[in-house]
């Protein structure tokens, strides 16, 4: 009876405006505070964000507590993703460190807490589940465009290796040196490089270039289409489902004729 | 009752297409002086742009004038954003600055008169309006945009600051940094430098491009949508509204069916 | 009489599917012998291209009398730009010039034939009039982005002339610099420059990306709409017209109406 | 009687899932293994990827001869482009090669072994044959955009050639060149070596950019229309085909005047 009256009480809590918009305010204050520490400061500065390190960290899992007592059936709890995550960053935020070669990671983890803001504010978790909808979709558009990079990447490797291995080293360097290329960054000199030993490498890179170009298009119009898609869904489902149809139309007109033929039998 | 007359006759002035086009032809006349003071000029030259500028000066205080007193409701006036940019350059413009110090921002607020180019033609003022009104609905995912932008600040800024500090120095920094990876400028250069210290770090890159790109893509499409979403609402309104509807035959087939009813009775 | 069979027979020439083969054969062979010119090439090959040359320019001479005679209305001959253009360029391919100086301007002009190649494949000159078509209703995008381009300029030049008069020197020079920072080639060397002076001038770079890319999705987007609107019209021209539209069951409901009417009063 | 009993036995494994994965599972290991070959490969390394190279050059030789028995009609099978392609990467790769020469040759034979991935999973197999599909659609776009870069790299060869023989040499360097300048790499760089000797060769590269932007535009929408309308097909398909149109609904009105002229008429 206790506890059920605690858990109503945090339930409250936890859907009070007031509250997220707290615990939105503290994750701003958080995120300012890892910009903070980039900066050079006095050490007065490092004191206080060490004090409000530790305030964020045990207000984070205060709210985590009340929202994981305000929930009624606990299994379902861990089932959001984003209850993972935030109890995740909470916990590894928690393990005193201070070792200095850990210190880094630390920080590191600190930095995610920032991410806090999308599993905090409900439209950013709906932009980010349907990006994360959209991408199996795309599944075999991007194993295509991996098939490409691989093939291009070992004919690189092959061809080559000798004349720049800092480029075309292993098929894991070619690869990179394939996105590097794929982004027109500096292609240019890449390619007249190996043009000085092979004069028809040109057809490498230029077939390279059209290949992901093109696989590139096809994704971005299947997004395209896609999104679309959903939307004339969208736009059938809000018609009015009380107006009558044409199918209705032809049942009315199916009566009148069945009144007609009775007329006249009559 | 003199000033109203005085209401009216500006009231044509103002709506005179004779003047419309006089105050166009004043304002790239105006453009054009801006551009010939970026080039060395004659001392005469630079006299005439002197006087050039004190009529146009002149000639944008009392056109703003003219709309301003045949405007009947004096409050609407400044209801409009653009006729508060539109006195703001005059008033600006007007005092008067000696100071070598403060010539330089004399000349940029007189740059800005070009932008009374937008203000003065309607449909450049539609199309601004219309690109204003996209903005705030793209709103999310420009603020996932951010933290994206933040979250890479904070771990390029911890891990690479000692690198390259010119780079990775701060958050804001590296936000810029990030900026200029975004726009694919110089990036594997970047990259290389950091690679050589942590060689894993074409991760933090890679994701970081794939992110932003797919964030990007997705604003775009926002865009996209919006504008047909718009299209369609526009289709639709435009359809002749007279014309009958399957609803109206719905309601024109209920009476018949009573008038066959009558007639069974009968 | 004599005449109109000459232009009867040129007629039927000029439709005939083997002459613009053979026209098309021979655009592509003088777009060849241009491509050949621009290798260094035997005293042979040079007397032979200027003998190809020759006939090349008779054989268009005599292609374009032949369209010209064929034409019924003769006014109605340079109506068209494509015709208009087609005798620019077999005229000045005419005037025979000696002058080492103009030597390489009358190669440029021959240059142009190669374009003929749109002027005769009819869908080439369908596409190239769709594009042109297009073009005037972007207008205003296209003015909205002049006007920042030329702010930009004007406020760069004023503020960056001294920092770097080889790009800023002047409004003309700033615009193509401005032209260059869209194309993100090299834009952070130019920035990093002017922050040294001004370390805010970031503020100048990133907001002139953002609104130019804004303007140009809004362009694209502007084609896109545009083209689609294309496409529903032309799927809606092509519905078939003899299926009854709702206002046509209407009418027969109404007059069903009337026959019922007509029974009751009976 | 033997032979159509090892038929059916052969086409039941072809169409057996774990045959199916058994032999992505194998094209796996033989991308894995070109992936390794890149990596300089200690001597019991090497032995083994030969062994494996020979494991499957006869797996690869093995399944097709299964596919090609369980055919039915042998003449169809070398119908699909897929199976030639099978086929000629299967017997190329038997050719033994002892020359060092054409060892590099026939390891890059070997990588189209990967592109297998895409003959044997039929979601590639239907990817690649869309995009094809819609490739000769753009042929046109593609005609117009190869007659720009030939007029540009006819001009340019003509005008620079003297200034940089390495960027215009000939009309294919220039066209490689202008290729280049359409990714943005480093285009300014080109752009003011040139300006220096002529000061307005600016118009030539602007004027080249906006032309290619256009075109490739143009390809782009041309592309999303083609998939929009595919997808409007689809759609309209897919409406339920039992359902009444308009003209159904026409069909029963004239029925029920009909009924109520033979009423009248009684």
């Amino acid at each position: 009876m206790n506890y059920t009256t605690l858990q109503n009480k945090f339930f409250q809590l936890k859907s009070n405006r007031l509250f997220e918009f707290f615990v939105i305010f503290i994750i701003i204050i958080s995120a300012l505070e890892i910009g903070a520490k980039t900066y050079d400061l006095s050490d007065n500065a490092v004191a206080f964000t060490k004090l409000l390190d530790l305030f964020i960290t045990l207000f984070f899992l205060v709210e985590i507590l009340i929202r994981f007592v305000a929930e009624p059936v606990k299994r379902q709890f861990f089932r959001s993703g984003w209850n993972v995550f935030d109890t995740l960053v909470v916990v590894i935020s928690l393990i005193p460190i201070d070792d200095s070669e850990m210190a880094l990671l630390a920080r590191l983890v600190r930095v995610f807490r920032v991410l806090r803001m999308v599993s905090v504010i409900p439209e950013l978790r709906i932009l980010i589940n349907s990006l994360l909808k959209a991408l199996p979709q795309l599944g075999y558009v991007m194993l295509l465009m991996f098939i490409i990079f691989y093939i291009y990447a070992a004919i690189g490797s092959f061809l080559f290796q000798s004349i720049n291995p800092v480029l075309w080293g292993n098929i894991a360097i070619s690869m990179l040196t394939l996105f590097r290329i794929m982004t027109f960054e500096d292609w240019t000199d890449i390619q007249y490089e190996t043009m000085e030993v092979y004069p028809m490498s040109w057809v490498f890179y230029l077939s390279f270039i059209f290949f992901t170009a093109f696989a590139f298009l096809n994704m971005v119009i299947g997004i395209v289409v896609n999104v679309m898609e959903e939307e004339h869904a969208k736009a059938r489902a809000e018609e009015h489902p009380d107006e009558p149809t044409i199918s209705d139309l032809h049942d009315e007109i199916q009566e009148l004729k069945g009144m007609l033929l009775d007329l006249t039998r009559k």
